[in-house]
């Protein structure tokens, strides 16, 4: 991708076709778990859309899908999918956007990429609107969303890290069957049924059978022995954070949950942060609601953050040493950690244009 | 329990019961799932039994259990029953265990005890066999089996402990619905079955649904906002490897596994500790099975572990800082995390003494 997409100009973002009021937007791979969220929180939001394109392959054609009573139809992707569109919600995976991104990028269109292909990209920016809103301004086309477990987590910590930089990041998590995607879901449900009538399980998407299960690789291994999903904590952490001396370390693990990943964090900060400092600035984060009354058992599980964008923390905890601290964090990772996230970078992109135009 | 216990004089084993070729045991406790598994170890090594009873209340008596062709039949437990018992498999509640544990040692059982009830008391020894076989040495008739997560993760790490002195650990925990005994596992498969049949589902004993969830609290919450279970790994870790200095943090987590308990785990050590040698250490750990050919799919999940004696240990991989090691492992909480190294704690009181016999 890499020669096609340096070959463009950086495009600010007072590009002509923002000066017009409403846009038109695509989602590529609008049948998937994060296209068809893309869909729902489309509807949920007030973008000032003028027409939404649903664009899968010829399989999917004709396909209608009926979101807050407006009627979609899946269009097949064609060479001329991408004409005059303004935003497209790449909602593929990593190789099939290698092949689509470029090619909408050379048709004039913003592409908000959701897989891994271009998130480690120099001239890519890698955005948690909440947290480095700014880097969208320059960029060649691609605005990449990060990692689902990179996204729960650094919205869980962005203001513990502004009040004392945060130095080293132990992250172990507990990630849902549909990271997986649908047939992760499937997995799990299949698996459940033969179990409660006693018929033979085989794993089929997962290495090892899920139910009643646990399996600590996530994506494949890489030659230092941390699986792609550790390394994408790893290496999407430092570029949001713009900080490459944090030490970061990641065990990504398979759960039989059907949606949400949890995050067990310990962090250590620059200067020490008080549990009651560290719960009030978790009180005034945002996108992050603090659930954190032991007294009362109150604390978040996965299942009570389905649904929800915001990330819910708590058992918020002082280590040992003074400049330590434990967390426990549960997110929706098809809302917050993708299909939200993108939503609010399309929203950055219109009202970040929008502002220039006022000014 | 302390002035009971302390007025009694420290036993050496040279005690004259064990000069006795055969021994008389007893389980406290033996319809549990801690107590049928030290009953089924017990008939599957080969201790030197003269009589083994099972001892409990009153609803249970008389019940029958044919274990590897053996018949026992549960007796009432009385002041006399433990008359001639040599030693005694506290497999019960703390609260229980502070009852009965008292009366047994005033009447010169030793008691190998399950439960938290003593294991951080100065006088009682808390014993992994294969870390601090020579701790039993010493004790006024109690002997400490510690926690399930602590046994399984010092148990893996023994060597690497022995071949530079680890000076932190941090441990996110993966902990079957067994760990809160059969009523755990009857609340998981119930809520499966309501699910699969599309019925309500209400939790009883654990405090959220645990199908398709984490929860992230188990037993109660001390003052500095970490459960019991969290506590038991800090504070039994220092005392079996007899080292105060070194941090432990912990996080346990419910999840819907019906056996074996995982963690997650991070160290630190005095010196660094390659990989290859990490897990060259590893595979030569009593106890330990190594589980880690990534090239190969091979790493430990708690399915595969069910059921077995061994702690199984992959993932092993250098954290970014020189001195830090992530490893993942798994091991079955009932066999080694509970019953099978109480059952050894058995065998080394016994081989201890009879080898002391001999001298």
């Amino acid at each position: 991708m890499g020669i096609i997409i340096e070959s463009i100009k950086i495009r600010k973002l007072k590009y002509w076709r923002f000066y017009m009021k409403k846009f038109n937007l695509a989602i590529l791979g609008p049948m998937g778990s994060v296209g068809q969220e893309i869909l729902k929180i489309l509807n949920e939001r007030n973008l000032p859309i003028n027409q939404l394109k649903l664009l899968a392959t010829k399989k999917y054609e004709g396909i209608e899908i009926v979101i807050c009573g407006n009627k979609y139809t899946v269009e097949e992707i064609t060479d001329e999918s991408f004409n005059y569109i303004d935003i497209l919600f790449m909602a593929v995976s990593a190789e099939t956007s290698k092949i689509y991104t470029p090619i909408a990028v050379r048709k004039g269109v913003f592409v908000i990429d959701n897989s891994s292909a271009y998130r480690m990209d120099v001239d890519v920016p890698l955005v948690i609107p909440e947290i480095n809103p700014d880097d969208i301004m320059e960029n060649k086309g691609i605005i990449a969303n990060p990692n689902c477990s990179t996204i729960i987590a650094l919205t869980a910590l962005n203001e513990l890290n502004k009040f004392s930089p945060i130095t080293k990041i132990i992250a172990s998590t507990y990630q849902a069957v549909s990271g997986a995607g649908k047939e992760g879901v499937l997995e799990l449900e299949e698996q459940m049924g033969k179990h409660v009538n006693g018929l033979e399980i085989t794993p089929k998407i997962f290495t090892s059978r899920i139910l009643h299960n646990v399996i600590p690789h996530i994506d494949n291994f890489t030659d230092n022995g941390y699986t792609l999903e550790e390394m994408k904590m790893v290496n999407e952490s430092k570029k949001i954070l713009h900080n490459d001396s944090i030490e970061i370390t990641c065990t990504s693990v398979r759960v039989p949950v059907l949606r949400s990943h949890s995050i067990s964090i310990f962090i250590e900060t620059k200067e020490p942060i008080l549990v009651d400092k560290a719960k009030e600035l978790l009180s005034n984060t945002e996108g992050v609601r603090l659930m954190d009354d032991i007294d009362n058992m109150i604390y978040p599980t996965p299942l009570e953050s389905t649904d929800k964008d915001d990330i819910f923390v708590g058992r918020v905890r002082k280590d040992i040493r003074s400049n330590g601290l434990n967390l426990w964090c549960c997110g929706d990772q098809i809302r917050k950690g993708a299909a939200t996230n993108a939503v609010q970078i399309a929203e950055l992109l219109i009202s970040k244009t929008l502002h220039s135009r006022e000014c």
